[in-house]
């Protein structure tokens, strides 16, 4: 079978639907249509013909596209879509991604015969929005312009409507995203293909999952230990409750499987498992901007105090230690700024502005006592200027080892610090108690580098 | 001792600083100075008077004022405000708000002379913000336009910092906050004072408190008995490990205490626990827009799959139930819309727009097996549109005794719902997790009520 490679970069590409069919229960529209020809044009740097079925002008079928596409974007009811893979294969193209759902039993098997007749690799039927590249601009989505920024982490999601979430998630924090992929009812392609694309794929650093149910699962985990030695990988998983679990069933066909088989298994694979969207994605940036943590000592930098001491709470209910700052540490920093007392979590006191957060920042990194720091930089009731943060940015550049996040607390403090910060080094969250729990998984990465894979991953 | 009422609900108020002082650790400055005059000449319905020590024009000391303010809002170095509460008392100002620091001990106590002399109150020194008043627009801030929308959540915070956190976060997303005290040193108002006069205020339909420490604690327990009777009270503990309550003693002098004592004492006094800023404002959103739960049978309502049983993980992890669906509302709803499978997580389908969201939310309502649901409306990947949303808020009000919560998952999809809800009477979050977490609240205040308030709070 050759590689899954074209689904995600290919240089030409057939998107083949029509303009009139509308069908409610495989989601088959002109709209939907319409909407993926505007993303790949505007978007996509490679080469996009339209095949309609129904056009008035144009390509009415896929053999009939001027160059042979190595990817065929298939949106048509089961019938017909069928058809044109059929055509599509004996033209000699290789890949197909078939957004569109509804196929019976008997018509997946069909699929299936074309892909061993044709030697096709097939991602869907199903997969409702596709895939995105952001570094060739594909982009097979139905919802115009949901184009995340460009980066390092690759996501996999076996269900539409949380892959929807955390693309739009992507977009709307600016996470950057290297590929995207939506599976569908993986007649063919599976996560286990994809695990093995992203372990090779030079523009991929972490990969995420969410995943219902896994089918070869010995498979997945001996991929999964592979890639890990290299590359994080984090699990959100849906249907981990029995309640959860039967709907899952009938939702994406996957036996969900007990969770704590699941915990076991994501254990042995050195699979990271987060709790939910939001935390799938502030992981992911964290692993994508920061090395791994290689031990549990976290320091606290702040302007303000109560934030800092319920960061110090959150730190250590992550399962990680507030650091002691060697005596070295402490003269210099209060010698240099006396009135702030260097205890860890150190109190800059509300007038800090860069010379202040860059001495001390410094002064932490450098001691062997401290693995990580968390920074807390609040704009309301202090003196600090969202522009300030990138003092912090440079000097943890400096000591790239040892990682760092940053925290503007609040809602336009996080908003207007995450504007500067958002295409640095530095992940920024909300929060102290998600910096926490990055930091947490930056410790556990760190932990399966060291120790391989079997650690606590939960 | 007169009330803390004057505080609040002052109708003439005297705005005391200098021009030109400024002092470091106290954080008396003219910027300070400028930014409260600005705010409270902007919002405050009442009279205000500048006091301005080294002002070139108008008033020079406190006494001069013109008519008799109830309220003084001081920001000057220790021995100038004890030099301006002693006139101020003298001339029969009732409440004094202390927005500056730095008082040692001996300071402290010729404060509490002037209080016993005069029978005066006093919030803070060390309040740094103050107070919001919404409904009146009292506003001693020194953020200009930090203002949030009126509602009726009132807010008190041990800490600056996350008092500045809290604020900031009700401003950015629309929280409706009716008062907010930043407590500062507590010479005198403390805790118990305003959670008594909140019991008492028509504008507040819940408290929040974030503390690092109680006093007073048996008399706090005692009055927090009393008013979750009719309010709920939510409270974030600060220094709950070790580590981090060692940190509190020196930040806000209070013994912070361990953390079992604390959750023993919330269980008694009928206080909900919760554990970080998002969750205390989330939780205070859903009580002061919904009722209290009055059982655990929860039902999803949702037009994409993945995100439902996300949400019925959260939903039993967070102690409730998935409600079971009697067959009439399950025959009512299958039989109206063929194709939508109804058995909770119910999934609507992506095309569902407001006639089936309303249909069967009101028959899901109507349903003695569901004591409140959990609405799911994605826009991406699906057809739903923000103003559809209103229909879930129409439908849950005719139902107002089974609380309704609405989660338009993800980052630009939970913006755009959010601002059409804001203003309305649904709570909002946007990840199922989020809703689970606050529905579990609603269901604890529920058991309060109940059953009195020993219940599990956390």
């Amino acid at each position: 079978m050759p590689e899954v490679k074209s689904i995600f970069e290919p240089k030409v590409v057939a998107l083949v639907g029509s303009s009139i069919i509308r069908e409610r229960v495989g989601m088959t529209s002109p709209h939907m249509f319409a909407n993926v020809v505007y993303n790949m044009t505007k978007f996509f740097t490679g080469e996009t013909h339209v095949v309609d079925l129904e056009g008035e002008k144009g390509v009415k079928t896929i053999d009939k596209v001027p160059h042979r596409p190595e990817l065929a974007v298939v949106m048509l009811p089961p019938r017909n879509t069928i058809e044109q893979v059929e055509k599509g294969a004996k033209r000699g193209i290789e890949a197909f991604i078939l957004l569109t759902g509804g196929f019976k039993n008997a018509q997946r098997k069909q699929l299936s015969d074309l892909m061993r007749e044709y030697g096709i690799r097939i991602l869907g039927p199903n997969t409702i929005m596709g895939v995105v590249n952001t570094a060739n601009g594909l982009n097979t989505t139905f919802e115009r312009d949901v184009m995340p920024p460009r980066g390092n982490i690759s996501v996999v999601s076996q269900s539409g409507g949380v892959g929807a979430c955390l693309l739009d998630w992507a977009c709307y924090y600016g996470v950057g995203v290297s590929k995207f992929a939506f599976m569908g009812d993986k007649i063919d392609v599976d996560d286990i293909d994809l695990l093995r694309y992203f372990e090779k794929d030079p523009n991929t650093k972490v990969v995420c999952f969410y995943v219902e149910g896994v089918e070869k699962g010995r498979e997945f985990i001996e991929a999964a230990k592979e890639v890990v030695k290299t590359k994080p990988v984090l699990a959100l998983k849906g249907g981990v409750t029995r309640e959860a679990a039967k709907r899952a069933l009938s939702h994406t066909a996957s036996v969900a499987g007990s969770d704590v088989v699941f915990d076991a298994a994501f254990k042995k694979a050195g699979i990271i498992r987060v709790e939910d969207v939001e935390q799938l994605l502030d992981s992911a940036v964290a692993l994508s901007k920061q090395h791994a943590l290689k031990g549990d000592n976290i320091a606290i930098v702040s302007n303000v105090g109560g934030p800092a001491i319920l960061a110090a709470d959150a730190i250590v209910r992550n399962g990680l230690k507030l650091a002691t700052l060697s005596e070295k540490t402490r003269l210099q920093i209060e010698k240099k700024f006396p009135g702030v007392e260097a205890v860890n979590p150190i109190d800059l006191i509300a007038d800090a502005r860069t010379d202040r957060y860059s001495f001390v920042l410094d002064a932490v990194l450098s001691d062997s006592n401290v693995d990580g720091v968390m920074v807390i930089n609040m704009l309301k009731s202090t003196f600090f200027e969202p522009e300030d943060a990138l003092a912090v940015v440079e000097t943890a550049a400096r000591h790239s080892d040892k990682p760092v996040v940053d925290v503007p607390a609040g809602g336009e403090d996080y908003a207007l610090v995450q504007k500067v910060l958002r295409d640095t080094s530095m992940p920024v969250y909300n929060l102290p108690e998600k910096a926490a729990r990055a930091l947490r998984v930056l410790r556990l990465y760190g932990k399966i580098k060291e120790k391989g894979v079997e650690v606590q991953c939960r």
